[in-house]
């Protein structure tokens, strides 16, 4: 054809009109949601055709897809299988340059419906359609905000792609990330990939600059060779995460009924995968968990990993997963122990993971993970239970609550705060580190030392590592300032600060600006745990709080998996 | 002793009063949320003991043990771990019956912790003080309503107890279980174990009949042979399930700088916990998935499994997920894949996973269950996006929207449906299936009809199984007459309906009562599925949704191989 990916689908994914054939007013059918999906946010005309009902939700419905009187660039099929040939061929005389054929009834079925599916492939290539399906539950263009689904599906634009040969799965991921707080850019659900294959996608995508991870979920590959020969070239420019079941006979079955695919060996999929730097996982989770993974971390130069946690049973599993999935649980050398061993009470693990065994001690909590990260042997650091500090921060705010004027305990007076809130504003718009440092300085003292902290060493760390997050906008001064303040204080007025955060998320923003900080200052991965796997983390700036241990490992071993492959083949430098 | 274990323990689990040693006014302290623990909930006499301290949160403090003027049948200690034997001493001279020690610095610190340690059972066994810990997080008692807890934690009364040798493990399992909606009639975080041990506990439990299921997080045994003695004697009455690491050397070192165990070798645990019928997990949220499978559902005869999804991909992981597990997607008899032929529109999977391949049709939906259930083929179901069906049901009600008296559009007038909204409640209170199948049908068949269901044989089959729910008390009225009004309907006033149920609320029941029954009528498990990983299921009434079908398919074999041990030791009967 002679033309690149991405001009052969820029009609399909950036379409300037629609027609959706088989929308109706009948609520209780898939073109009447799949029409409501289309309305719901694409802004270009969007046609009805309709052979039967004159009007559909207040718009013109149109007999025939010849009837229009615009142009149509992408046709969206819900009628059943029989009828889907013929207007094809109507879409092909009235011109239009892409299709998704939603409707099944295909090569998934049998021979029979091989045969009808070759018949609508006939049609389209005649007339250069381009189109995704059959048997599929449609796609997301971000670029155009078109959602040419069955039904509507939560989904906002973000730094994925996704290719699913599965809709359920499919639909899955995209809500789970919009859950989780991730968008994507593009999500096609291919069906049947009757004409686009799944390494077309994978291609477009590859292409795509504001795609930054690939995601597919694969049943099975038409051409096998191909896909392997296409995607050989997108991973070195960007990590393709994949999915691929049917290990077992019972899988392999089901895949055959469900997209009329062939599941393969498992073992030649393993190693094509793996010699061409592919990133497999085994859940739709973990499409998300690794996905996620390569957006907020950079990738670790090795195996050796640091453990920090609130407690040691938390740290058993966490170095049990770890050491499973091959990571190693390094031995810390001994001025680690040392610097350690200075600020933890004398009951600490003494090793990795490190455990302070129920110290209370919030400072020293926070200046553990630079003692870890600055030293050569450590590669990556999971922190366990991370979020679990704003129990702390509550338990720390609440213990002002018998000052009626809402000034923290340690604070001399109204006035002295005022002073050291203006001279902090200040410090925050020069922008110097220094400067900074010496403005929060007396904050943080202040702040420790009614924990009971008066180390002068941990103090000064973690000043710097606060001002270091404030010097590159990653704190601003209403979140500290407020978290000290109830929200009606007047200082808050007096200082022009409006609409403070609330404690809690004042206390939620620090701590992923100091999470993102350690990243920054160290190019290591930190990777932070919530407490419970019941706990529902979301993606806040770019740090992601995993919800166990177990699934923090298996991230980082992708990661490291995928910069060994890039070693490999020589595009790794440490 | 002579006691049983029952009088034994009885000072610790109801004590009539309690000493928190340590207790503090300084809120930065253990001592200070132990004593705020403690008071939240047990109702007979605290007494705060302090040396420094004359009053703590309006309590009168006493400076040692022996000055406390009533009798103290339990005492809490949060002092250093150098003061623990002194007190103890104390505690002796006072008449102290059971003691918790949650103060760290013991056995797990190395020789002389463990010297110390020595020192405090020695004297506290002179006094027939029975303890847990040292080096735990406390213990919760349903019974006396007793968190004598390191710091507050969410925990309700419950079908299960649980030992645990992890306090941040325990407290994740505990908290998970109250945001699940499952209880624990006990929990406690043993620590080192210097005195009560694991197998204690577990016989404790095992003689508990408020306890069905009982749960353990096992880091290593002080006699290994003695817990196989003692929780033999207990997996035949009621299932053990046991959380164990230590596969790894980064575990097993993590192991012994936490709880000062030994992890001992995998593999001789494996085959001893397998040989007296303990059900081993591998996660903290597997311990709970497998408990809630327990508690929720019959044991299966067998590993066959039919399963049943709103879509092919979900089948395709859950069926891998199956066959990787060890269980049977078995293949369907004939005569099952001819009644579902007469159901699902042509396209369906025909096969195991059963997959109707995007039909719309609740009511095939409801019935399909019964259809597979009822042979002896299938042991079990997994019933996928179960809980999804409330998407269909709000479409359902949606559709009702432009009728402003609320009426479903299905009822001829809002005369014929008090009519027959009066037949129906007149029905249910006759708890008599026949006459109320009579009187919901022309309910069901009107609200089949508007999803364009006519076939009668489906709609009797669907009245059938919900006039069972009605029978069985599973569902009443306001929830099945609401569902088909608005809240402010003048016809619920008219009935006497005071307060119905949301909308949402009376499907989400509808759901519970329907699964509840096919395991009622079949005697088999059907385990049901969420949407997503993300949706947070909830304990409702005695159904539950996984998350996954993955998860489904690890609690089913857990079952399984629970009921094969019965088997093997002659204690079940198919």
């Amino acid at each position: 054809m002679g033309q690149s990916i991405a001009e052969e689908l820029e009609p399909l994914f950036n379409p300037k009109s629609v027609a959706v054939i088989g929308a109706t007013n009948n609520w209780s059918k898939w073109g009447y949601s799949t029409f409501t999906s289309v309305l719901d946010g694409f802004r270009g005309p969007v046609y009805p055709v309709n052979n039967k009902e004159g009007e559909i939700l207040g718009y013109k419905a149109y007999a025939r897809v010849t009837e229009i009187p615009g142009p149509v660039d992408l046709a969206v099929f819900v009628i059943p299988a029989a009828s889907v040939a013929p207007v094809m061929d109507d879409c092909v005389t009235k011109g239009v340059k892409a299709a998704v054929i939603i409707t099944a009834g295909f090569a998934e079925t049998g021979e029979e419906g091989k045969k009808l599916q070759d018949e609508v492939l006939r049609i389209a290539r005649k007339g250069g359609i381009r189109f995704i399906g059959p048997n599929c539950m449609g796609f997301w263009s971000a670029s155009s905000e078109l959602r040419a689904f069955m039904f509507p599906l939560p989904v906002k634009d973000g730094p994925l792609a996704f290719v699913s040969q599965g809709g359920n799965v499919g639909g899955a991921v995209v809500t789970s990330g919009y859950m989780r707080g991730i968008g994507f850019h593009h999500y096609v659900s291919c069906g049947c990939a009757a004409d686009i294959q799944i390494e077309d996608y994978i291609e477009y995508f590859g292409e795509d600059p504001q795609v930054k991870v690939i995601l597919a979920y694969v049943e099975g590959l038409a051409d096998g060779i191909r896909f392997l020969e296409k995607v050989k070239k997108v991973t070195p420019k960007k990590p393709v995460i994949v999915l691929k079941p049917g290990k077992t006979d019972a899988a392999a079955k089901a895949i055959t009924s469900h997209s009329g695919a062939l599941a393969g060996s498992d073992e030649a999929y393993e190693a094509a995968f793996r010699s061409i730097g592919i990133t497999r996982v085994e859940s739709p989770e973990e499409l998300l968990d690794v996905a996620i993974g390569f957006i907020t971390q950079p990738l670790p130069r090795g195996r050796n990993i640091a453990i920090l946690t609130p407690g040691g049973s938390y740290g058993v599993l966490c170095a049990e997963a770890c050491a499973s999935e091959g990571l190693n649980v390094v031995k810390l050398p001994d001025k680690v122990i040392a610097a350690l061993d200075k600020v933890f009470p004398p009951r600490w693990s003494r090793g990795n993971p490190v455990d302070p065994a129920g110290d209370r001690n919030f400072v020293t909590f926070l200046t553990a993970p630079g003692k870890l990260l600055k030293v050569d042997e450590v590669d990556s650091l999971i922190f366990m239970g991370f979020g679990g500090f704003s129990i702390f921060a509550a338990l720390f705010l609440s213990a002002d609550a018998e000052h009626p004027d809402g000034v923290a305990s340690w604070v001399p007076s109204r006035e002295r705060f005022r002073e050291l809130a203006i001279a902090f504003t200040k410090a925050v718009r020069s922008r110097d580190t220094k400067e900074i440092g010496k403005a929060i300085h007396p904050i943080v003292s202040g702040a420790a030392s009614i924990m009971g902290i008066y180390n002068e060493e941990e103090v000064a760390e973690l000043t710097q590592l606060v001002a270091a997050a404030i010097a590159s906008g990653r704190l601003n001064a209403p979140v500290l300032v407020s978290a000290f303040l109830p929200p009606d204080s007047p200082l808050l007025a007096e200082m022009g600060i409006k609409n403070p955060p609330t404690p809690q998320e004042a206390i939620a923003r620090f701590l992923v600006a100091i999470a993102e900080q350690w990243v920054e200052d160290y190019k290591k991965p930190v990777l932070t745990t919530t407490f419970f796997t019941e706990d529902q983390p979301r993606l806040r700036g770019s740090h992601y709080a995993y919800p166990s241990g177990k699934q923090a490992a298996r991230v980082l071993v992708k990661l490291v998996e995928y910069k060994e492959y890039l070693e490999s083949i020589g595009l790794y430098k440490n």
